[in-house]
């Protein structure tokens, strides 16, 4: 129905996630609005991505041979906190809450997916552990693959004499207890703490 | 927090309707899996937005002078039917219920929005009916701006010797009576018919 560099416009917008034909036909209509110039920028904002890498040491997105986090001499180096994935470190980041270094794994081990240890980032993490390193902050999601990559981690770290955590589970703040699931009920009683007295 | 490039990334993305933050990061990390072949596919598909023009003789998108459907020969060149946008002439011809010509306004008379008649395309509508043009469907969406844009249509129209009509407006097939709004209902009784004895 529409001339071919259309179609093609709307089949290279499906290959974003989510986007079926009728989102890829809107997002089509709006881009035809746009000047060439707009267009040309949004080209080039597309293509850079290319010249996007892992840092060498943490495995978190890099446009240089390391990141921005492992280049900043200001942080703790006597912590290093693994997450899945890049964006769970912009996550933590943006609370402002934790100083120390990251190790990103890039994906977590699945027996549904079919991801075993070695296909992530794990080894160089290992690597890194030296006697400068005192705790390992295993800040992975609290879902199966989650567990399974903690557990694993776990594991592979308890010859290293360093200690290894977990982030807490529990009750998301602001949240109502009846909307909670049982687990994250069972996991917030088992996990109860003393109430401070000041 | 992420590199550069990938912040560019991220703006670019933004551009599209309705991606905020959140999705443009979703679609840059799923860029981030494809490979260098497949983002260049990419981003030819959309350069090729640049070459997309609008048909000289009814409006609808087309990559060269004149469109697919004004060049088709099997089609009824007696009837006209004038909608808002390219995509209106899609939904149409997925029907496979009309067989005649169209015009597309690409837009519709807004008040709200500032657009006058002069900003639509119009006055080459008013230049195509001649004596072998004998009905003009006027398939506005049943909205205000649609409604008005009908009027008008119909007033430019009248010193002409064609029969202008209107897509019917009433209950929507599959739908609930009762959720039914009170201006559907009061069309669709306003609008009713004799039900045909066969």
């Amino acid at each position: 129905m529409y001339p071919l560099k259309f179609e093609e416009l709307i089949a290279s917008l499906e290959k974003l996630p989510g986007v079926g034909n009728k989102t890829a036909q809107r997002y089509a209509f709006s881009l035809l609005e746009k000047s060439h110039e707009e267009i040309d920028a949004m080209l080039e904002g597309i293509a850079g991505i290319k010249e996007i890498k892992r840092c060498r040491i943490c495995g978190f997105l890099s446009d240089e041979d390391t990141c921005l986090l492992c280049r900043d001499d200001t942080r703790d180096n006597s912590t290093i906190m693994v997450v899945a994935n890049s964006q769970d470190v912009v996550a933590i980041e943006k609370t402002q809450s934790y100083k120390g270094r990251y190790h990103v794994l890039n994906g977590l081990i699945s027996s549904s997916k079919g991801i075993y240890p070695d296909e992530l980032n794990i080894s160089s993490l290992t690597d890194r552990i030296d006697e400068n390193i005192k705790e390992v902050i295993i800040a992975t999601s609290p879902t199966l693959d989650g567990e399974m990559t903690a557990l694993y981690l776990n594991k592979i770290l308890k010859d290293k004499n360093v200690l290894v955590t977990r982030l807490a589970h529990g009750l998301p703040m602001g949240a109502s207890l009846d909307y909670a699931d049982d687990l994250t009920l069972i996991k917030a009683m088992d996990n109860r703490r003393k109430i401070e007295n000041e």
